[in-house]
């Protein structure tokens, strides 16, 4: 028997534009319309990014705190959770938003690769974002690209770099990381449990095609969904 | 019941310097000689790095060239492995000595953190090294700091990039890598059963003083060991 499946809606996310999608909300007014209406359907976790006026991925501080004041005013007790991730910006700039302290923030713990490029997430990197989040009180969901993310994030938290119980996002069906593997995502779950102990949650999110499937998995798994 | 099993001695690495201890062969003499005193011992894999007069790694061909040359004729039959790993080098200088046409050389084919800094091996660089040494003859041994490594080398088999069934080394103990956790050593193993093959042989490797822990592990789990 589960507890109930937490889901985490990702507005916006880095890439997507009006091009693609004319759904997708760009503006800070589009993405709280959006994110009330997930929020009244349901969901709990709003993972948000922020795009400059030409829809390119941004990790404005203002532009992220425009968007909280908006969430936290249209969405009264929805959990906020922003990008610290690579594509939005680069070195320390990724964390600018974190004296903001939202609820939560994403959290690479480790590098591998990308479609067509390095997910660059350098040590030094990687301890300065946890130390701005243990400033801050800022909870981080880690996003788990590969096995050793979940060992990384259990030795973060038995340094002390982590403060509560490793949250652990895996990520799947990204091109040149992880394939979205029924076995491997089985022993994610295994090792999350070895690590972190039994009742320890866990979420999971597809990239493209694979976010369907990661849902179905996720939820008939006792897990928690990104959508 | 398995075959005997493969060692494979790296003679020098790419870090350790005399300093650190003064039984490391660093030039070309030195390491044909510890080679061979290896090869007549029975390992019958040398796994090579060059070194500068000032004993830093390098990936110079004609380095490569003299090591190769005194390898073949003072241990015929070893099988000589180059390293074009990214400690000695940068882009495609790191496959500058593949058209000398050694047995084997090393094949990383993801990124990962290394302690300090992240190990980079970008997509194109990947498809490039790995097509030279197709062009070239050479059989890789793809280096698996990560699970999704094991998965990538299944995608390059399958698209033709690796001509044989890929030869897996897996290498634990790297502090931000993947620590030598045997649950994680177990389910490696079988996960090369599952993408290659119930009979697919595979290696290990472990860092500093988890190397002689792999090496217990591997040779009694049926793989082939680093020295
Ligand atoms: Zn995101
Ligand atoms: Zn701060
Ligand atoms: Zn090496
Ligand atoms: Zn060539």
């Amino acid at each position: 028997m589960h507890g109930p499946c937490i889901i985490c809606v990702a507005i916006t996310g880095s890439l997507p534009r009006k091009a693609d999608n004319p759904a997708v909300p760009i503006s800070i007014s589009e993405q709280v319309e959006s994110a009330q209406q997930a929020f009244e359907a349901g969901a709990t976790i709003a993972h948000c990014h922020v795009r400059d006026e030409d829809e390119t991925p941004s990790s404005d501080p203002e532009k992220f705190a425009a968007l909280l004041e908006g969430l936290q005013r249209h969405c009264p007790g929805m959990i906020v959770q922003l990008s610290t991730g690579g594509r939005s910006g680069a070195g320390q700039a990724r964390g600018g938003m974190l004296p903001l302290r939202p609820d939560m923030a994403s959290l690479s713990v480790g590098s591998n690769n990308f479609p067509t490029r390095v997910y660059e997430n350098p040590p030094d990197l990687v301890d300065w974002l946890a130390s701005e989040m243990l400033a801050h009180g800022v909870k981080p969901e880690i996003e788990a690209f590969d096995l050793s993310h979940i060992f990384k994030a259990k030795e973060m938290w038995d340094k002390g770099q982590i403060q509560d119980r490793p949250y652990v996002q895996f990520v799947m069906g990204v091109k040149n990381a992880m394939p979205a593997d029924r076995e491997v995502f089985d022993y994610y779950i295994k090792t999350v449990h070895r690590l972190f102990g039994p009742d320890a949650p866990w979420c999971a999110a597809g990239i493209g095609p694979n976010q369907i499937v990661l849902n179905d998995w996720a939820v008939s798994s006792g897990g928690h969904a990104r959508t």
